[in-house]
């Protein structure tokens, strides 16, 4: 195979290792890169490091934030004895997004995986015992994706806590709004069933 | 719409100028940098500065290269007598990887759009044309890409260039090999019928 020079070859290379880049993609972020003004492929890559460098977890749910404690542990006008706990800091802003919780979170940052070798204590979840168990909490909503591993992890989590004192409940399965019953697949399809409401 | 904190808002705002990296992609890849760890993210970013640092035009073909002249202008095994005049350094390694060509290259760095003010003058024709003037050259090849700014700029070229001396030449059109004939487009169909060869 044609190489590029070693500096163009070494920031194709570099732009491969993100997810979902292949290397054509690669070449094309590359030459344009190459393609910018030297003080804009500067502050491209400070805009990078900066939010990798000024960037720490919240003490509290494991948010990042740029502060001790995050924008929602923050806010006193939130419920604080509703936790959400979810895999991933994409997911804590997909909630925001919503506009409709007023709890606060637990990032968990992965879920349960043995095979990887990623085990509770790995996520934080003795962390998050321990805030349970200082804390005086009325609801734990589970909010782990729907994958294998995120069914596990809420399954865990649900073990764990569920002992009277607190409320766990985890998201509705159901169909999605705006989707074509057709191409909804039949697990999903079976579960909305099984959990049908009387309207 | 809910902000992410200043420095990673910063980071998807980098990632959503690069081409073809829209805003929810943009998130993904600035968490993955946010979940790497600080020495790899430096690596990517000075791999990313290098290649635009360490970089310059080749003095003849203004192909990416890191000294005077490129790999391929340096080579005295090959034909130095026939330019591929190309829009694009990506396109002259398309060529290179065909492994059938064996002249040299320039490279415009762009096409004529009269729209966007980009005239001959602004992707070096006029060195081109310096270029002709001065070295003894038996053949041009047009291989800029088949759209309407590069079959402008294509024709432009053949008109500057075709005087008798130099044989002008532009790739051929037709139906591109393991392509299902449906599928070609009518303007496609219509050349490749027009210029049917005899077996």
């Amino acid at each position: 195979m044609i190489e590029y020079p070693e500096y163009i070859q070494r920031a194709i290379n570099a732009f491969s290792k993100l997810p979902g880049i292949g290397y054509k993609t690669a070449v094309r972020l590359t030459m344009n890169m190459i393609g910018r003004e030297i003080k804009d492929v500067e502050d491209f890559c400070s805009d990078i490091l900066n939010s990798k460098k000024e960037l720490r977890y919240c003490s509290k749910c494991k948010n990042f934030s740029e502060d001790d404690l995050c924008f929602v542990c923050m806010d006193k006008g939130r419920d604080h004895s509703t936790i959400c706990v979810v895999q991933d800091v994409k997911d804590l802003y997909a909630f925001e997004k919503t506009r409709t919780y007023r709890g606060v979170y637990y990032v968990l940052h992965g879920v349960i995986t043995p095979i990887k070798g990623i085990g509770p204590s790995d996520i934080g979840i003795d962390f998050l015992e321990e805030r349970v168990k200082s804390e005086n909490l009325k609801e734990i909503i589970l909010a782990t994706s729907p994958t294998l591993e995120g069914e596990a992890t809420s399954i865990y989590l649900s073990k764990l806590f569920n002992n009277g004192n607190i409320k766990v409940t985890r998201l509705a399965y159901g169909i999605p709004l705006g989707s074509d019953l057709e191409y909804v697949d039949e697990i999903t399809l079976g579960r909305a069933l099984n959990s049908r409401m009387q309207i």
